[in-house]
């Protein structure tokens, strides 16, 4: 058995007895039953994931994957392929969005090069290049089912080491031109789904440009007839470098017991395939925000997810994660510091009851 | 003309030049133009109201409106009267939802008793203090259209107090056994809509009891006949004092230009009224979250605003207001700390396009 095999093999439910003691804490607090909605639903996620009814976070990151994706010859982006390597030096130099959000949700972000189509050297990047770029997809597969597996190690490894810097809950993000079309590509092989259920518009597609981006995963899929039962065979044949590392860090984040923050739908992509690789992978995400792409809705539906945001965002980076880590700090700070009904009855001299 | 009257004509529109420097800006920051959807559409917001396309928040507050409602005589509440007492004193004690979230987001709260039931004494507490409680509004009016007036002088005096204080975000929260009743029967008074479209559970009612609820409600329009074109009206015969409060802090805030951000149902019918009053009131409105009850759609349809937070939250308080107050925050930091496509260029060796 491979160590990828192992880890999958070895991911574990929440702790159930821990989460029941969660809900009766909450089902105390000086609030009617359940009024909390989401936060009450986090605050007992984050209790069986870090096994205490009282959670806590600690430290936060995004992961950053970045890779190139070879399909973009075929013109499905509304970009050029160089912004890849462009915006991720930007993502370095902390002058991007999710700088910005990130900085203000006291989070941080670790960039990982998982497959740039060119040189790139930075003191802050993680450099764990699988090869320069992935194949034209639309000529054969992306990568090769090894590489697929290492791109998996590298997230997997990543989760780790954050770990061991002391983060204890992470976020999931992306940057690497082309990976909404290796995005729904993988979404149509593991569902069945239409095109255009999967297909959106990217960063910013014309009309002309969608059509011709849904003719092209037609018949990237047709060349690569991808293997839906396995979900290694899908993320190496239509997949990204890019995904692959996410793949790994939501298993990773699975089997280290953090809670792993969902973004769009490249991050929601990712998810689903952990998810096909070990449903438990699911107890784990915390989905942040409704994504525009059209695929990102199925996901959820597959998955049983709720993005707690709303707010029409198509970045990318992980932008969605710094905004749901205030989120999942708020459901900390509910469960920690309201007071119980029975607090609240030392101190005054009449019962309350909700 | 009242002092009233004199802020609701006076209130101004968004600063338009303003707010086409911040939209300039945004389509230089290194992101697809729009693609941080409500994040910028925020930011213009902000822009507009604080007259610079850099804006910023200095210092976050909810505002919680508390009174009780002669309408609870008709057992219309899942909790007894006394409640709207003992949590207001929680939250004066810091040991409520709205104070841990607000703690957690780095806000304040201010409590102000514009007409609870009993006597009520503490040291945080702002007592302006309208009458016990108002009348039984299934057998009359619920207060007089001066009581109605002078609530909503009292929110408008709040505004102006924590603006004087560095508040620069005011977040609208209330504490009201009944306060659905009131909303859904002020909703109803102002769209016409069914019992049903407007009716919801509250904190917690049982079907039986929802069903007496629409019941009275039906009855509470039939005895007052609430006049559509006189919001004043309709607020004095079938609203309360915590509403009438929260409408005064709508116009307040956009008579004195800070956002505003619109909590649950019973925020959303202030909001509602005060757009009524003058239908700018609006443009310095940032809705938090989804309520679960149902009128809050029909509110957000009519103003055009779209929820960012969909939670399942119905708490009230203004539970809602801290988790905005980081979504707030979060659209400064991306219009002021990202950077733009020349500041990036000049950095570096190509140019990149989105």
């Amino acid at each position: 058995m491979t160590e990828i095999e192992t880890i999958i093999g070895s991911i574990q439910p929440l702790d159930e007895q821990i989460q029941a003691k969660a809900i009766q804490r909450l089902d105390q607090l000086i609030k009617p039953k359940g009024s909390l909605g989401t936060l009450e639903k986090i605050a007992i996620q984050l209790a069986g994931i870090q096994g205490t009814s009282r959670p806590k976070i600690y430290k936060k990151c995004t992961i950053v994957m970045a890779s190139d994706n070879g399909i973009v010859e075929e013109k499905v982006a509304s970009a050029p392929q160089v912004v890849t390597l462009s915006q991720t030096l930007s993502i370095l130099n902390g002058l991007a969005g999710i700088n910005a959000l990130s900085k203000q949700a006291g989070a941080d972000v670790k960039v990982v090069d998982v497959g740039i189509a060119k040189e790139i050297h930075h003191s802050s990047l993680i450099s764990r290049k699988i090869r320069k770029g992935t194949s034209n997809m639309c000529k054969g597969p992306a990568m090769s089912y090894e590489e697929a597996q290492q791109g998996i190690k590298v997230g997997m490894d990543m989760v780790k080491s954050v770990i061991e810097e002391g983060y204890n809950v992470i976020g999931t993000g992306e940057m690497g031109i082309g990976n909404t079309s290796t995005s729904s590509a993988m979404i149509i092989s593991f569902t069945g789904c239409s095109v255009e259920k999967a297909v959106g518009k990217g960063a910013g597609l014309t009309e002309d440009g969608y059509e011709h981006k849904k003719k092209v995963i037609s018949q990237v899929l047709k060349v690569n007839q991808p293997n839906r039962n396995d979900p290694i065979d899908v993320l190496s044949k239509v997949g990204g470098f890019d995904i692959a590392g996410l793949v790994g860090c939501y298993l990773g984040a699975a089997y280290y017991r953090v809670p792993i923050v969902m973004d769009g739908v490249i991050s929601a992509t990712a998810a689903l395939t952990a998810y096909y690789l070990n449903p438990l992978v699911k107890e784990y995400i915390i989905p942040s925000h409704d994504s525009v792409e059209p695929g990102y809705t199925l996901i959820c539906q597959i998955m049983g997810l709720q993005p707690m945001l709303h707010m029409n965002m198509r970045l990318g980076e992980g932008t969605g994660c710094p905004l749901a880590f205030h989120l999942i700090e708020s459901a900390c700070a509910m469960i920690n510091d309201m007071a119980t009904f029975e607090e609240v009855a030392l101190n005054s001299d009449f019962l309350i009851e909700f």
